[in-house]
């Protein structure tokens, strides 16, 4: 499909964050994508050759040119969803992790062995979170291989970039009767089948739809599962997510059984490579960030999900520090937001929560744990940037040889709270602006791999 | 105005939760408001009167039919809104309250001196809050008597339900001289005036729009000014709004001064009174807690403001649990959103977080405090009736005898993350979403005394 469109052009205000903590701003950018998808030349007001290639573009009938008000930026990476959870956003988020996997996530996702169930729910949820702005999009489905089949057409024939995982969960201690893999040879034999499916999907080119191992996690896994899987990722070379130290329950749970953390067990089952990325990550120790950092994984930073089922903050601002790869995550439905700008502010919140302490009673200087905060823009490349690396993807900045993954914010709209005063903003207020009140209303335009999945 | 309106009808599901902790759902409701906007008849499905009732409606050409998957709740109360730091909305968040003040925030509201400068901007947030839901609305103006009559007069033309106080602001050592009170006196006088010109304002029936007595908070105030205040406002038996031990370094600042908590010497001042809304509230003691519930206070509870600005959590449990009079504020610009929605959520994520603490590096043991999480439907009743009691208002409910201010949530808007699977949500569930996911997308209609400020 990709082959049959013709090369695009837009005129307008680019604003990505391509370095940690650097923001780029470039009014009236001229921004040429490939038919391919690929962003071949950025032209900036002010070079030699502007002015030409202006009165080109103006004469070419593929030009774009956003409005006043109108800010062209990188489409937003989500590295945690589970596809199957999207009917329950928003709602039972009063229990803690057991039991809401036991009395409400399993049934629900159980439901996925019926397609007739899967299919308006999925076509549903890539539709809105292409709506949200969501542009790359790190899924778990469950452990149906028709299902997160279906899951993989949908992504492909809607036009979102996707890494797609089918959940692979064994263990019958931790897993519910109605629902798990009857053995590890099936939850083996269908990752394969799953692996092989997306990457034989006519039409699946440019790192559109990508396949990824996915246990569970270690409660839900025998050792003899995690042992294939981690073979299996190694001979496909493909992505592999899976949950990491989220709970204090869980976190305990591998301890118990096998001495180590999360991080260490996920490494001696071969889990963790540059391809892997693990979500939420709250109790990592120092050590278990080291290994991390040599692996190359990602960390997908899920703040919203994580004040219902982490008990802790993730400490993202350490993370980054050092060097780490985190990007942000929604955790449909451990989080109630399916949109990363939200989850944005989410990090923001928890960042300042964690650098300033909660307790009351305590005297302030008892309070807290001092450079813990992560700045908007620190936020906003996570979501874009850091999700990108964390995937190992060309995508989360309009540079050149980058895929053109990229939304219009509109900070015009009606009926939005995102209100810009051009005589008092700045670039940076704008922008900050957009991170804590821009939302789906304001998303004109979403294009990925330069195809236009909103907008006109 | 109100007098040409004729009685109106209202047919749909009823959604409220007039006793905390208790939600009251009434499907198929039949709403009868009189033509000076009070609820005077609650027709209810099974009662003896109920199919006559309906008959009758349905010929009424005044009824209004909520359609499938729209609910009827009622108006949302905002306790706290700066309403000159509008344009400030979602930035500025990066500085500590004190610095905010001095570089952001008071420069900001000087401009207001200039009426043509106050007019759009007061109107522009009138007509945003009222379209996310915001019914009822406590607003700081400015020090200046001129730009905060005409936010009185806004409210009152767009039928926005309001207290608004002339800030009151005269301590030369803490507040700048480009905005400042000159004297005690001229502050007391302009106080007066505007609490004269508010209560003779034309049209102004049924507590439509209500001044406050407004010092800003003691370190901007000279003692001659709180206790000039105190005594206007006894005076005038009319409303209070200052903030309360917001933060260390507010809250230090007023035991260096006084010798005592905010609270005490709010107190000592005569501004504790039963019309007394105190903003944030976050560093009370156990003492101060009893000295507020014993003057009848309300508590404007600012999650979202308090991750900025506050350096610890309110704990809105414990205030609840003790009895106080607590609703919800957004701290416009404080905090980053406009809507009180998102400051339920606020409430119960800043309340999770209180419960489960937030640093990683604690045991699981040494974190947090027990028993402070509130829930949906506390976040809910304190954005409903904790507003309301804290005001003395008779709204927050849609009960006999209490005001029609109201909203129409709709859960079936197309660009919008909030969704109901009918077959999988309960009517507990579906408020849980509307408090989580509903947006001013969703805000279908708003009333207040009966009068329609939004839809058709």
């Amino acid at each position: 499909m990709s082959n049959e469109r013709k090369e695009t052009v837009i005129l307008g205000t680019l604003v990505h964050a391509p370095v940690r903590g650097e923001l780029e701003v470039i009014h009236d950018a001229l921004v040429s994508v490939s038919a391919n998808g690929e962003i071949v030349k950025i032209d900036k007001s002010g070079s030699t050759t502007y002015e030409q290639s202006l009165v080109a573009a103006r004469k070419d009938p593929q030009l774009t040119t956003l409005k006043d008000g109108q800010y062209l930026l990188p489409g937003l990476v989500d590295l945690h969803i589970h596809a199957p959870q999207w009917p329950q956003l928003g709602k039972a988020l009063d229990l803690p992790l057991y039991d809401w996997l036991q009395q409400c996530t399993f049934p629900l996702e159980a439901k996925y062995a019926d397609l007739e169930f899967a299919r308006p729910n999925y076509s549903s949820l890539v539709d809105n979170l292409i709506a949200n702005g969501t542009t790359t999009a790190t899924y778990f489905g469950t452990v149906h291989l028709e299902a997160t089949k279906l899951l993989a057409d949908i992504c492909l024939a809607k036009g979102q970039r996707a890494v797609i995982g089918r959940v692979a969960m064994d263990n019958a201690d931790e897993c519910p009767d109605f629902y798990r893999d009857p053995t590890s040879t099936v939850a083996l034999d269908e990752t394969r089948a799953f692996i092989d499916y997306v990457r034989g999907l006519s039409g699946n080119s440019a790192n559109r739809v990508m396949p990824a191992v996915t246990p569970r996690f270690i409660p839900s896994c025998t050792d003899t599962l995690l042992k294939g899987l981690g073979k299996i990722a190694h001979e496909y070379d493909c992505h592999i997510q899976t949950h990491c130290s989220e709970s204090d329950w869980e976190h305990n749970y591998v301890l118990d059984r096998h001495g180590v953390n999360d991080t260490q067990s996920l490494d001696q089952f071969g889990l963790l490579t540059d391809k892997t990325i693990l979500a939420h990550a709250n109790l990592i120790s120092d050590g278990d960030m080291s290994t991390i950092k040599q692996a190359d994984c990602g960390i997908a930073h899920c703040p919203l999900s994580n004040i219902y089922f982490s008990n802790a903050v993730f400490p993202a601002r350490r993370a980054l520090d050092f060097g780490l790869n985190v990007g942000l995550g929604t955790d449909i439905s451990g989080g109630p937001k399916a949109d990363i700008l939200s989850n944005c502010l989410g990090a923001v919140n928890a960042s300042r929560s964690l650098e300033e302490g909660v307790d009351p009673v305590l005297a302030g200087s008892e309070r807290g744990t001092a450079d813990s905060r992560v700045s908007y823009l620190d936020a906003f490349w996570m979501a874009t940037v850091g999700g990108a690396k964390s995937l190992g993807l060309k995508v989360g900045q309009l540079s050149l040889g980058y895929s053109f993954d990229a939304i219009v914010v509109d900070t015009t709209v009606a009926n939005s709270n995102l209100m810009v005063w051009s005589d008092l903003d700045s670039d940076a207020d704008i922008l900050q602006k957009i991170v804590y009140n821009g939302g789906r209303n304001n998303i004109e335009k979403v294009w990925v791999q330069g195809r236009l999945l909103k907008g006109q």
